[in-house]
């Protein structure tokens, strides 16, 4: 067979042993916070029906879903007439029936809708898992990323609302993360203002042009909402609406709309809760542009962006009342957020502020002279690792230099030389590697300063 | 928008979070003992590239890939000419660039070409992720499943092999499995055997029909071969090989195969190592019809049986010298082993193994009374999360049975009974929720007993 030059897809990576070790800090300060404030894990399967997945996250979301071939003789079913209109899209349903999932929120709606009788409601999960979006990759922008998300649902109380900002806070300070902004809105809000500009039919072509405006600039914007037929008075709304600091001026701009109070009376009471916990809300700001993508959201809006760094949001969520709602469920509101850990990940990097790592790799190397120091040395192995003390035995008996610098590749803390002489006196060398000092030892006096 | 009655894919499942616990009790055991042999870990994506994947596994392995349907536009290549001729896995690959990972080998396989540079060799890596397999589900068997290997590459020495067994054992102990069998034998010697057969172009059939051994009886598969031309003194052969107990009975029957004769002294050299290491090998058995299916292995393989459970091997592994060949890394030598948790989660449980965890859950649920209390709440509720006590306040005022139910029902430990009596008396109730004893304690008591 001829040898493949091999890759990995575009926008996915192999995770190395010092990277896992660095992501895998970020998921455990996570999951220690999720739980600290009461949340259980839960994971669902990668694979989901097609049919659970689409149509939940508008029109765009749904080309990004990818789909699974199906099995063998299974795509006999091939709809070759969509094909030929070039209708994409219902062609790869008919040869597919399964996807892999978007996000973490519709398979734990699907979830919910499945087991509600058996959970302890409200109920309060924590997930954190890969998902895939056939998205062009780009700087933070991967296939595969992992998510690590926190929701609750059978309520309501906007104490939730609070506890996401709270959550997020404290991950943040364990990250040692800093310099970082917690965007709010309210879908309310949002709905309001199209209440008053009476452009409900067109209110998401209104909350899509209102979400660009982080990455284009007002002018253009509001170009697009022209040529959706947008009038001038209306547009003249909109920029008064955007370009408001505070709920007070969105109070007054919209005091025709009671969904819009309504909404804003929920940001009040989220940041009176966050007052009274005890929170400094120095992170939070209000945001009368921030409108999220998906569909689902109907109160408040969250997204987290790190400051002084190109990359997008590296958090999101809000509260949604109807999720479970076609999955037969109905009356099953719920809020949840989700940090996106690939992005957290490439700013800590670049802003260094990964820890340094060391205990997880092996923590005494034993040399392998020769065959019979190598059969001597198997008691030893047994004896470190009998005291849980990570350890190895060399497996070939390479020229010493090639097992120092295998042990100094490997950031081994220690090297155990065991050649015959230290077998004669009963008593080995001992070899800090970091510092280079070296003792002799008994293998008990070893083994009581190791473990 | 109508509702679906919600389900999984055949074959998935959801881990509630009982599950969970049970699931990550098992992940750790595994953790800790890869660790302390000297494994890192890493992770590759879920998704490779087609051809990274196919060709690995054999035709039937192959069949059994999950293929990922090509996005949008990319459908237009789809080769009708093929699915006309009911050439379907031609028209699959047409239509589908990526596959979901079928194993966690053939990807490390692939990580190792591309960094081993980079690599402290021998590299001991460590992986826990799922794949996925087109398989037809059925007990202890799913299509999305989790995989943890150890391998190690960039030696040949056996000392590897030994630490694979001991891993086994070790991993088993910890995970309270008693009754079971580590099966061993070499590839080498079923070389010989095709060699002493003269049978070496059939080898492969050879070997599948003595893997089959495990499922199907003597004379069926006996049958099978004849089908396939074995004749009657080939067929006696076999017959005594895969009726032999004892390495000196197959070394006897294969003493004209120097391969067979390297193999069984590899088995032989492998049994020293654990004996000197001080090993007890109760669990260890040579199995001359023990095959394995993947067309990779070169040297000893192993497999992993619990005893008296319906269900198929638990573990399994083995040595290949050649696996990165096909990404164009030569001289690689590698060998490792993989637990299949599902399958191992599945025994635990029918055995009734798991321990009971209790901490995992929230300590203390605050009670709701009133909007009044619940103001008064929020400053304890931070004072308890500061101590890093799992901790929650009842996000609304129901019926204070159905706050002591929510907290029975997930196994919350305490109920901290804050009401306006309470409040004004600056000392709550703590009610310890398994024994139903409550104690009346300030704030200070109740941080320093649950802390």
């Amino acid at each position: 067979m001829a040898a493949t030059k091999p890759s990995t897809l575009k926008g996915t990576r192999d995770l190395g042993p010092e990277m896992m070790l660095k992501r895998n800090f970020i998921f455990e300060v996570i999951k220690e916070v999720f739980k600290k404030f009461g949340f259980l894990q839960i994971e669902t399967p990668s694979m989901e029906k097609l049919e659970v997945l689409t149509g939940k996250y508008g029109e765009e979301g749904d080309q990004l879903i990818f789909k699974v071939l199906n099995s063998g003789e299974k795509v006999k079913k091939a709809d070759l007439e969509a094909l030929k209109n070039e209708e994409y899209s219902k062609f790869a349903t008919s040869v597919s029936e399964k996807a892999l999932r978007y996000d973490l929120t519709v398979p734990f709606a699907r979830f919910v809708a499945m087991n509600h009788m058996e959970l302890a409601m409200p109920f309060k999960r924590f997930q954190i898992q890969p998902v895939w979006r056939a998205d062009r990759p780009q700087k933070g922008r991967y296939q595969e990323f992992f998510q690590c998300d926190a929701d609750v649902v059978g309520t309501e109380y906007l104490l939730c609302e609070a506890e996401v900002i709270l959550m997020i806070s404290e991950v943040f300070e364990k990250l040692k993360i800093e310099d970082y902004t917690i965007k709010i809105n309210n879908r309310k809000i949002l709905t309001g203002l199209a209440e008053v500009l009476q452009c409900q039919s067109q209110q998401s072509d209104l909350f899509v042009a209102i979400d660009k405006l982080d990455k284009l600039d007002l002018t253009t914007v509001l170009k697009g909402l022209k040529e959706r037929n947008f009038s001038q008075i209306q547009m003249d709304v909109i920029e008064k609406f955007v370009s408001s600091e505070s709920l007070d001026t969105i109070a007054e701009l919209l005091t025709l709309s009671k969904e819009a109070q309504l909404g804003i009376s929920e940001i009040t009471e989220v940041k009176e809760i966050l007052t009274q916990y005890g929170y400094d809300a120095k992170y939070l700001e209000y945001d009368p542009k921030l409108a999220r993508g998906l569909s689902y959201y109907t109160g408040c809006i969250f997204e987290v962006k790190i400051n002084n760094v190109t990359m997008g949001s590296v958090s999101g969520g809000g509260r949604y009342n109807n999720l479970t709602e076609v999955f037969g469920l109905l009356n099953m509101p719920g809020i949840g957020f989700s940090f996106g850990v690939d992005r957290i990940f490439d700013v800590m990097e670049e802003l260094h502020l990964f820890p340094k790592f060391g205990s997880e790799s092996t923590q005494v190397l034993i040399t392998n002279f020769d065959q019979v120091c190598f059969n001597k040395s198997l008691p030893l192995l047994n004896k470190l690792r009998e005291k849980n003390i990570k350890s190895e035995l060399y497996p070939i008996s390479d020229k010493i230099k090639k097992q120092f610098n295998y042990a100094n590749k490997k950031g081994i803390a220690y090297v155990l030389v065991a050649g015959s002489d230290e077998f004669e006196k009963n008593c080995f060398i001992l070899k800090h590697m970091e510092s280079g000092t070296q003792e002799e030892l008994s293998i008990n006096q070893i083994l009581e300063k190791l473990s």
